[in-house]
């Protein structure tokens, strides 16, 4: 597939050339026409990837657990294939090559449904993969790409199809995920949302608030796992709090506060209930200062969205308590909500962040798109 | 919980003599009266089948994997509860109990929706249920069941109350859980169909081949892990067939075979495609003869319902063969279809058996009413 890609490298910048005109066309921002765009060196970043999942082991078959009941007979339980998987998403050209390598990878076969805009170089790249596929000597249509901009299709696909779909997975802002579970008949696997907490304790170690912080807010805004509401405990706020604005200010971070916390910094934007319920995905942080660690836990129960959620402490009973105690998919201590990823969770590649609470949460890599059987072998038991 | 059960004795038999009396004036069969019916024995069983689930491990907190990746942070994948569980479930009262119990020993909360013939009984035994909570120090509204026998009630669990539940388990027959997978707006587990089918291969011991299959049908023909469909190999069919016929008839099975299988034993009822798609749940069972191993998957692939699936064969190959290629929750090797339980598999309790391919397959235990989340434990990273 990985090398299918790059020989079939003109046909697919050819078609990306006119998803690019079109888009043009339609007024599209230069921040979406970026997004949609390939040449040369990103298409064989998406060859690489492809090869970086490629060197995966492979899920299926591997045992999660065995053992042996008074019975005599020998359970395990074996990793298989989901089925097949439906994948909606919206402009960039590579999740059409991501999300159906991961999907081979785990044994399932994947029905792409590209956004209208990356239609063209959705079809080249998928025409690509399938000749790669059969150079491989395995079926082509383990991955299919819907060919049509028609809206009907999503509506096909989020009814299962009569039980030929397994599962579907969103993959873009939050409109597209929140019709998608919505609509859907057949269970879903995706992120809504990712507002993300920190909370700075009493006993934060205050060199590693300033850094977390501002590399959570501020290495990159546009990602899921970026933070997007500060929680300071109020014994430490009037020492802590001047220290970790003053570089996100330097890098051109908007802090809106709730009153206590401008009575420390008065120059903030004054927060209103709206900021915290605001997945700003731009260069704004949220602040709060709270009574300990309970009012944070009860702001992150709140408004949180089940995603990231980060404690700065050096106390580790406050940490442990945070951590056992507070319900996301990924919850930190003392490191950046930005490492919420699947390459730096040591799984290879994502398809995408579950923040639902059914089958997988967080990162879901090649594992988390399978399920299990249990595989029992017996010397001719009957049962009393 | 299992002291308040049996403490309250009295009150919870008055109810259930309230719902037998309904019942009766319903016209209920003398079978489905006697599913409904409670007395002073059956109500202590009840209460030790919630001491049995106490027993259990609590899987909350427990560590699925804990790893380490290169920037140093330390990561674990973390057992959590799944949250709100709606169950919705027929006339057997016991259900109210051994679903609670296994809700809340993963630490879950449980909506109750109980049939309308049982509401009386499961009115009872809830009350009874959250009066222990309540002595136990724990909230009472972690088991709440339903107290309008109103159908909109179960629409309404259907919607997932505005995401207030997380996830519906139905229990009972077909219609019951065909309705909740077709109208669920949220994650179902929950078993459709046992159409559990046994193939006898060429190497199969004959001892095994009898014993397993008279088993497997006739233990118990109502219960959702008891064979339906039999295969035979071609090679030994016209050896094994009348051995393996033989104990089944003289247990009162009718069996109904095809054409080859008739060739073989004449006085079958010749069986039709309408019996190779159904689950008797009586001792009644079709007959095929298949070529090979192929076949017989072929068949299994058709007309499975993904419940549990049977190979019988001294030949190990073809016997891995087997268990790797098909596709269903509980895959068998010379071992009886009836041993499909989480009882039997060492899990303690079991909610169902699962033949959906999301979050869990095959029985569903404690365990498998949990979800995870990753706890990330760092030493001040930020990510580059």
């Amino acid at each position: 597939m990985a090398d299918a890609l790059e020989t079939s490298q003109t046909y697919i910048l050819d078609a990306n050339k006119r998803d690019m005109s079109g888009a043009r066309s339609k007024g599209l921002t230069d921040a979406m026409l970026d997004r949609l765009m390939l040449d040369a060196k990103r298409l064989r970043g998406v060859a690489d990837a492809v090869r970086a999942v490629a060197a995966l082991d492979d899920p299926v078959g591997s045992e999660i657990a065995r053992w042996t009941v008074p019975s005599g007979l020998d359970i395990a339980r074996v990793r298989t294939p989901l089925g097949v998987i439906g994948i909606i998403y919206e402009s960039r050209p590579n999740v059409t090559a991501d999300a159906a390598a991961l999907c081979l990878r785990s044994g399932n076969a994947a029905i792409l449904r590209a956004g209208s805009e990356s239609l063209q170089s959705a079809l080249a790249i998928a025409t690509a993969l399938r000749s790669g596929l059969e150079g491989a000597g395995l079926p082509a249509d383990a991955i299919q790409l819907v060919d049509t901009p028609d809206r009907e299709a999503v509506g096909h696909m989020l009814s299962g199809l009569d039980g030929k779909v397994d599962v579907i997975v969103p993959r873009g802002g939050k409109g597209l995920v929140a019709r998608v579970q919505q609509d859907a008949r057949i269970p879903v696997i995706g992120h809504l949302e990712g507002l993300c907490h920190a909370y700075v304790d009493a006993d934060a170690d205050p060199e590693k608030a300033v850094n977390i912080v501002l590399n959570a807010k501020m290495r990159r805004t546009g990602i899921c796992g970026a933070l997007e509401t500060l929680l300071v405990n109020e014994s430490v706020a009037s020492n802590l709090l001047p220290a970790i604005a003053a570089p996100l200010r330097d890098a051109g971070c908007e802090l809106r506060g709730d009153e206590a916390a401008r009575a420390i910094l008065p120059d903030m934007v004054p927060a209103t209930e709206e900021d915290w319920r605001t997945e700003y995905l731009a260069p704004i942080l949220s602040i709060r200062i709270v009574d300990d660690l309970d009012d944070a836990l009860h702001h992150i129960a709140t408004f949180g969205t089940g995603h990231t959620e980060l404690v700065i402490t050096e106390n580790n009973s406050t940490a442990e308590r945070f951590l056992m105690d507070v319900d996301a998919g990924i919850v930190l201590h003392n490191a950046s909500t930005q490492f919420a990823d699947g390459g730096e969770f040591g799984m290879g590649a994502e398809i995408g962040i579950a923040t639902g609470r059914i089958h997988a949460r967080g990162p879901v890599g090649a594992e988390q798109l399978t399920i299990f059987k249990y595989v029992v072998r017996g010397t001719g038991q009957t049962r009393p």
